[in-house]
């Protein structure tokens, strides 16, 4: 599929700041109003919705499936999952206004203070609660693009790294202890593919494990883990390292590094084992005959059934951040965005105002942008009919490309250098020559990867373009 | 495109509440710890997916652009906007909790009380002002899925209908006061084509008109903006009424009232007119010509320019809440989704236990459920090769149906039993004379427009579908 081909294997060298470069492109912009929440323009939405919808795409294949949980949940499941104590300084608090929430059944504790989530994990432990559990039904993967709001100090509030509010690719893999292995095996090979996508890399693999002093569990479920960890590792044929005794006190861990082009080092994916949550929540699955057959120390954690057992928790994000992840794409490609992700991928200019011209225009964009019939389309303001206008639904999987037009009447020099300016992918002109032939008249490309885009160009124009086409 | 079909035009009798029917397909459950804020499971978020993948795709062809916004906003917006003092009661409030925020060089306000959002149109506004706007560039259409919090009262809530955490598909309309008439027209289209995909109606529009004491704006604009809506109702050939004087003091609404198949009405859709919130955020634009040559009376508006106008907001839903929706749909067809938004569309039954059966399961659920190799496949694990594991990425228009699959030794009664409790579509059972000669066995149907779904079975294997392949 030429959408998703990766882009050259020589990416350019960012040298501007991705403020610097969004604003070019229009991607967001901050308010006062909310530090630290950038406000996405149409642009920076149509790119933050293209990197969910490739990770969408691929859930189904990796066994993700996603689910939609609350943005608020009372102070008592933040001090059941341990984040009200631990997280004090990152968390906001929530209060109703006007009413209360006060009935006359109201329960216990009913109108107690929220907190504005942080993190998914709590959440999604409640869903995997919701029924018993057994282990055929394991592992389990719930996928997140929840809104999470941090309390960042304002001053270190930055574009769209340091924020207060934003999205992560996150899930939660709840899966026995002898899923591990293959449950890192996959989310490794699902981070190279998506890092390969974008022409991201190279990147290192970082292991830490078990801290000397302070961890949960037992030392024989850390040993365990963090051979099936060290195996998925050297399965993956990466580079990778270890921090010995770098682990949190619940779990080890893998962390991905991912080295820019100017040789700067930024921690995206995570892949974070955690025994802790799992008890904190009382999450049970029943054990299989082997897992009865073979006891271990695990046995003695307090209140698990003697048939049941314990799930290991994997928090994992492969993005991280949508909107640093955003960041980092805008410098990687230092705006020429592959034709797939583009926010402008092309702009067609009209060389005159001519009627002829103005229609063929039209044309190419309704063709280009992938849209057979548009709301302004003659027949579909057509009101002569006595039953109800209609028009038909775009299919689900119709993709649209955002094709700009510029119909203005000044001279093609101040349109083709407005274009480039604002960064277009391809720069299309239509003058009389064109609208004669058929032709697309291809101007300018600002695109890091120009055989894809005449793939694509040819896909949606169904045929192959000539030299006509190519100024 | 046949995965878009309507259903057919009788839809089943309601009789269930949506909890008990949501129940069945496990499209939902509620905590304590958020109460009014439903967590969707997999199948719910399935289903709440496809309905905003379904607008999303209808997005381009009406102009609609997705912005993302903040979750929250400072005090000062929402006294701006007149929430503050207006929705005191529907509204939580947000604090830090650790880190205050402050810092040497605060600006004025920076630590004060935050709003949860309510609504999405303060932040449009935010997005509209941000850049100088002419004439000729509205209309500007911003979408807007984000979550909305209302602070009902505890003892309200119910299910998906009564909550205080939802979504719509929300979007604001800032255009110039000629533009009325057309956006209107198109909402109604878009409005026709959404209900009639879905097998919604007949339904009723409600036109409510200006108020007799109190308005804003002056009734030359209020008679020119009711002008254009009457033309738009007149055209759209659909019923519609008119409540005399019963628009809010801002603007004209369009109600669309819904009769579900128990004759109970529903307001789903609105449309309503802002003269407002432009004058509250000062929004301008550039006026054209024929506006300049033109004055009207609103020239005397405190604080505009004397070459700029200010824009008409329409502030319109056609789902409205999404969750609200998804209960209607859930009623509306009583269990029987059809194929393209159904949680549960098909389930493959292995007869026996038989390695060739089993193989014969597993290849057609990953015909079926469109994904061409999956991650538990052998090439897909394969460990023997020296550079990183690869797998490829699924092309963003894949459509991904979630066929499940029982290859339980269980009795196939008891396996048909179980698969027409959880109300599946189809039922699909592999024996040995389906091995052999490469069938589906198509058993059992619990589907709205069988036809529709043959036809998705036909184009997804590739062939017609033969009397060997029904049972
Ligand atoms: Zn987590
Ligand atoms: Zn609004």
């Amino acid at each position: 599929n030429a959408q998703l081909n990766p882009t050259t294997s020589n990416p350019p060298t960012p040298a501007t700041d991705h403020r610097t470069l969004a604003q070019t492109h229009e991607l967001f912009i901050t308010s006062p109003y909310s530090p630290g929440s950038p406000l996405l323009l149409p642009n920076g939405a149509y790119v933050f919705q293209k990197l969910q919808s490739f990770l969408r795409a691929q859930y189904p294949q990796f066994g993700f499936q996603e689910v939609i949980t609350p943005t608020i949940y009372k102070k008592s499941l933040w001090e059941k999952s341990g984040h009200w104590d631990n997280y004090a300084e990152d968390m906001f608090s929530v209060q109703g206004r006007g009413a209360t929430g006060e009935t006359e059944n109201a329960e216990a504790g009913q109108n107690e203070e929220f907190g504005l989530k942080p993190m998914n994990c709590p959440g999604h432990c409640l869903l995997f609660k919701d029924e018993v559990k057994s282990y055929r039904d394991l592992p389990i993967r719930y996928a997140d693009f929840s809104a999470l709001h941090r309390n960042e100090i304002s001053g270190a509030l930055t574009g769209l790294t340091r924020v207060r509010r934003f999205h992560q690719d996150d899930a939660h893999i709840f899966c026995r202890p002898d899923q591990i292995l293959s449950e890192i095996e996959q989310t490794l090979m699902f981070v190279g593919m998506v890092y390969d996508t974008f022409g991201l890399g190279p990147y290192k693999l970082l292991l830490s494990t078990r801290p000397k002093d302070q961890f949960i569990g037992t030392v024989e479920d850390w040993d365990k883990a963090e051979q099936q960890l060290t195996t998925a590792l050297n399965n993956s044929k990466r580079e990778w390292a270890i921090n010995e005794g770098d682990g949190a006190f619940y779990g080890p861990k893998i962390d991905i590094i991912l080295k820019d082009s100017n040789g700067k080092e930024h921690q995206t994916a995570t892949i974070q084992l955690d025994f802790q949550l799992p008890q904190r929540f009382d999450l049970q699955y029943q054990a299989s005959p082997e897992e009865l057959a073979s006891p271990t120390e695990q046995q003695k954690d307090a209140g698990l059934d003697a048939a049941n057992r314990r799930p290991v928790i994997v928090h994992r994000a492969i993005y991280g951040s949508l909107e640093r992840f955003m960041a980092l794409l805008i410098e990687h490609y230092a705006g020429k965005y592959p034709f797939w992700i583009s926010p402008r991928p092309a702009i067609i200019l009209a060389l005159n105002q001519d009627p002829a011209t103005l229609a063929h225009v039209a044309y190419l964009q309704s063709v280009l942008s992938g849209l057979k019939t548009t709301a302004n389309s003659p027949e579909f303001t057509s009101l002569k009919q006595s039953s109800p206008p209609r028009i038909d639904p775009q299919p689900l999987n119709a993709i649209h490309l955002p094709i700009a037009v510029d119909t203005s009447a000044r001279p093609l020099g101040r349109k083709i250098a407005d274009a480039q300016k604002k960064k277009f992918n391809h720069i299309i002109v239509i003058g009389p020559s064109e609208v004669k032939n058929g032709g697309v008249g291809l101007r300018v490309a600002n695109q890091p990867n120009d055989s894809v885009t005449r793939q694509v160009l040819q896909n949606v124009m169904g045929r192959d373009l000539t030299d006509e086409d190519l100024n």
